[in-house]
């Protein structure tokens, strides 16, 4: 069945990252509309209460869903699209690991970290707001090297986040490493295991999009789409 | 199969309120650890990496699962509990749009409401850091208006948040809600439909622990255990 999909998102949101690289994954074509969120667009506010990307619009024949957050998305696309299986074909004790980690990057992650680094860095630039507090910046990359030591005892014991098989959890580390990345802020040399884990995944397929990334007088770091950094 | 089943909590979390009514409306029974998480007890922090509550503990003859994180365990117990079911069950479009609303209280409501008005009003006390600002605490109960908006305009047209089944969506709303209301920081009287909404959550078998909640030297609002508000 032919199915119009639509995704409404920021390139550089970490959030919306997480969808694309599920598609990807999936590979589920879809168009793409580039949200300016901070500028409040009524478009995007008319699908999602919230006002925030990302939105899936997919269309079929009598059916218009709307699914918002990318929480929601993920979950709605592992169920719908269970090929490759990203938590539902999991076993139980992975599931729950894989979604302890979605829990920790899109709350822990985004508060310690993506708050002060990605605020400092990146929105203070789209918002106009000046130059990057240096003690913020200073206290997101303490808190970014804490968090990178999370993960690297997990790799060191795992080939995926949650275990055996990839999973949502991978996506999702996948999806807000990428960004604090493109702007040079992760300090690889230091977690052997987690650099091995990120190529690995900046390898796939789902990546290569997020790669090519470029935002109008954002310039990534020069070994972002690096594959052998 | 006889499972012995352990709650890791802290009664006005609101996080761990939203397991608890799980926990109840299934009809799971459980063994309860009150966690003074603020104390960063260790305990907590062998079971949970995050630190903080809640945590759900289920030994079984050869399985000893460990639940890390409010959403992770509500997935969880949906999944394996089926009956009632709070999401399983539903139609595609009631769980895109109960996914939605679990993103709406644990992240926005989190950032724009809890984070102020239960900072001030309890955080401040449980950490002995003086009295309640009031600039802070305005700019809360004005955002808590914003939000019973949103909840009104849906709830005019719904039984229940996500729609026409109760779903995690109220277990999420119902439990951010009762907290704020325990200090007494609800206008109830501006918002009718989301009153009688609560009204219909409060009087649930499964609310009943939670209008028990006494946190000493925190006296609850004389409405609070109230069914007839």
């Amino acid at each position: 069945m032919s199915v119009d999909r639509t995704l409404h998102h920021f390139p550089l949101d970490p959030f919306s990252r997480e969808v694309r690289l599920v598609l990807g994954e999936k590979r589920l074509r879809f168009t793409e509309v580039a949200e300016r969120y901070w500028e409040q667009p009524e478009t995007l506010a008319a699908l999602n209460p919230s006002g925030l990307p990302p939105v899936l619009v997919e269309l079929r024949p009598g059916e218009r869903l709307v699914v918002c957050e990318s929480r929601a998305i993920l979950e709605y696309l592992d169920e719908r699209y269970a090929d490759p299986a990203l938590l539902s074909n999991h076993d139980v004790a992975e599931r729950v690991e894989a979604r302890r980690l979605l829990h920790w990057f899109d709350r822990k992650f985004d508060y310690e970290v993506n708050s002060l680094v990605l605020h400092e860095k990146m929105e203070k630039r789209l918002l106009g707001l000046g130059a990057p507090d240096l003690t913020a910046l200073r206290a997101g990359r303490q808190a970014l090297r804490a968090h990178l030591t999370h993960l690297e005892g997990l790799l060191n014991n795992r080939d995926w986040l949650a275990g055996a098989r990839m999973s949502l959890a991978d996506i999702a580390g996948g999806a807000h490493l990428s960004v604090v990345d493109y702007f040079g802020e992760v300090p690889w040399e230091d977690f052997p295991a987690t650099r091995l884990w990120y190529s690995k995944m900046k390898s796939r397929p789902c990546f290569r999009p997020l790669l090519n990334d470029r935002y109008p007088g954002l310039q990534p770091a020069s070994h972002y789409d690096d594959l052998d950094f």
